[in-house]
């Protein structure tokens, strides 16, 4: 059997439709962020990016780099093994206090990712909890929807942000199940937020546990970073907020925080947490020291805020269209995958300006974007630089609509 | 509903099987590898990790450690991105370079764990490839099980290192259906190696495909640490090598390697790889650091070999049994969670000596054991006074045996 030729022909597909892939290969400059060296030939030497989930800027701050390096010196690189045989470091448990202390939890669970949190922890929920109902909000992240397939569990979707619809479809199920409501608080794709405060009393009004990733949100919403339930003050009505160390955080690594029976139920049970390699001493410790910067320093914060309201009134002064949206995510419709492309190859071959085209499956076809995410180190030149840029771009484009 | 009281009814049967996890809180002392403070109070305060899969100590190595650093300072903590969002950097595109000629391959694709790549690629293979058969290893790791799972593939079980059973099994089986021969070569709980060649011929015999898990060979066997499949020359007959860097390697990350189509293919469709913020790229640096050494240098793998055979030689002088196998795991059986938990807090309390009981679900009820992995940097004196703590009370349970 030819399993290349296989692969090829998929490959190919994916050509044909545009969604293929080319990644963008940089080197991140530390002081200099959102500075990067791109290693591109037909990219200027030096970029600015556009597109990064770092989205303050954390994995350059000092604080970080400091405790990273520490913990090197002092611990070595790896953690040595799984969290059982002999991988928990003290770092581990001390990061794990921290971000219960994050969210006003009795405890939390460390992964090697976000997208590993979610998906051990809504498999293992699922899967272990007889007869569980696992009422999903459409648009979930990917690493939800796999982490529910996995369960097996009964699966319910309902309406994107939609709390009567929820009502609806808790009141069809029997009252005696375990129910698991999940859902995110900010939308990475759309960066819409839901409506918590609803979604919350629904469930509490069905008994049904609430299940929340707030990866777009830990770090940049409520006063210490605590994401839209500290905003909101409902963190204490969730039963679950999981969240994620590489985005606002700028380290990796994943975790959920709740009551202690519950994270110690995924710790025994979770094969995603269990049989894995715990993450390096170096990496929690820079992830720590992040999460307690954020904890009392609101600066990054309002500084981001103000960045990504001038992006979007220079959008608007431009007549640039643009998402609107309550958060720091700003997409920009392109709706095909081939113009989408073409679009930023020329923003970052001609303007130096790097922004990924988002394409199927992070979005669905037809909803190909442009997504902007400024941070609190994006200068006002910038915006500028990229405005502009934008709309030379725009007005080739209403030329060549107006010629074709 | 009360689900805290769901799961503390679980955790209670996890107690009374006496399967109920407790982490040892340590911190890794580096320069003294093997040696680490403890964190718990019954503990001493300094203890000798003997369970550690930092193999080869290679976790607080100046190169890797170095290297760490640099990129920590040059590029800051994390990715800032998912590969395709921004994450790919420079020093991950380095590291697949250096893992694909390690294996001798065209091609390789890095992974946030060693877990994450089996679960991404078999679940990715299995499910894309139309009417795939998965062949699995009756004792393949639960990553690798769960990749299968959620392929939902059809998965056939052969019986363990049993090439003439995967003969018959394949046999059974159309010849045009793309059919994955999955196994590992070093298994991480018994240490024995799989008949590499016998399978490979099997497969080949049938046009199915291989996939290898190298996660406790690589960095340890052949003679630029490629694992077994370098070692018994046969790298360019197996169709993916999967590996870790969290191991051997002493840092933490994992990847597949195998042809140009095939990486692509996986890097194009895998959840698991898309969906996730990539490596930090420090930890990258650190792997590839690690990586290069041992494949010019033999010290660690020479050094390390003669401490297993020395603690195997001394197990046996005081008839200690402990499992026979060409490998560098060293597995004593207890067969009983308790009693292996009881011989464990002893060997830690009262002699310093760190190895985890190893319970169900990593290894079969019944079948409970310590497992020691001798390092290059155990002391002639560390083997000592570990078989002289074994012997004490060995003695001890025969006296009880005995008097029962
Ligand atoms: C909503 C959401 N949840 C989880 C994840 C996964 O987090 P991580 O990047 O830490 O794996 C992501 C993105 O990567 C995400 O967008
Ligand atoms: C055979 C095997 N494969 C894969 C893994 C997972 O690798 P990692 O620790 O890098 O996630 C492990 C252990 O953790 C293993 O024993």
């Amino acid at each position: 059997m030819d399993y290349d030729a296989m692969f090829t022909a998929q490959l190919d597909t994916l050509r044909q439709d545009g969604n293929y892939r080319i990644f963008a290969e940089l080197e991140r400059r530390c002081g200099a962020f959102p500075r990067a060296r791109s290693c591109d030939e037909a990219a200027p030497d030096e970029v600015t990016v556009w597109c990064s989930n770092d989205y303050l800027g954390m994995g350059q701050h000092p604080v970080v780099r400091e405790a990273m390096k520490e913990a090197i010196d002092r611990c070595g690189a790896g953690a040595g093994g799984t969290r059982n045989i002999s991988g928990t470091n003290h770092q581990h448990v001390q990061l794990e206090g921290e971000l219960a202390d994050l969210h006003g939890k009795e405890a939390a669970l460390l992964f090697t990712s976000g997208y590993v949190s979610n998906w051990a922890a809504l498999s293992t929920l699922g899967s272990r909890l007889p007869d569980a109902v696992i009422l999903s909000d459409a648009l979930n992240h990917a690493s939800m929807i796999e982490g529910i397939r996995h369960s097996r569990a009964r699966k319910v979707i309902w309406r994107h942000n939609d709390p009567e619809d929820l009502d609806r479809k808790l009141a069809a199920l029997p009252a005696n199940a375990p129910r698991i409501v999940a859902f995110e608080s900010v939308y990475s794709m759309d960066g819409d937020i839901c409506p918590m405060q609803e979604i919350v009393e629904v469930a509490e009004k069905h008994g049904a546990m609430t299940y929340l990733d707030e990866v777009h949100a830990v770090g940049l919403y409520g006063p210490r970073g605590g994401g839209i339930s500290e905003r909101e003050g409902l963190a204490d009505r969730i039963t679950l907020i999981e969240g994620t160390l590489g985005k606002a955080y700028g380290c990796m690594g994943g975790y959920v925080t709740g009551s202690a029976p519950l994270c110690d139920f995924i710790r025994s049970f979770a094969s995603g947490f269990i049989f894995t390699t715990a993450l390096p001493p170096a990496v929690a410790a820079g992830a720590r020291a992040s999460i307690r910067h954020l904890k009392q320093s609101d600066t990054e914060r309002l500084r981001q805020r103000r960045q990504v309201a001038r992006l979007r009134a220079a959008l608007d002064a431009r007549g640039i269209p643009h998402m609107d949206n309550p958060s720091h995510i700003i997409p920009v419709m392109i709706k095909d995958p081939v113009k989408c492309r073409m679009l930023a190859d020329i923003l970052m071959n001609d303007w130096g300006i790097y922004v990924q085209p988002i394409n199927f499956p992070t979005v669905p076809k037809g909803t190909e974007r442009l997504r902007f995410t400024p941070s609190p180190l994006h200068e006002d030149a910038d915006i500028d630089h990229l405005v502009e840029a934008l709309s030379v771009l725009w007005k080739q484009c209403a030329i060549a609509h107006a010629v074709a």
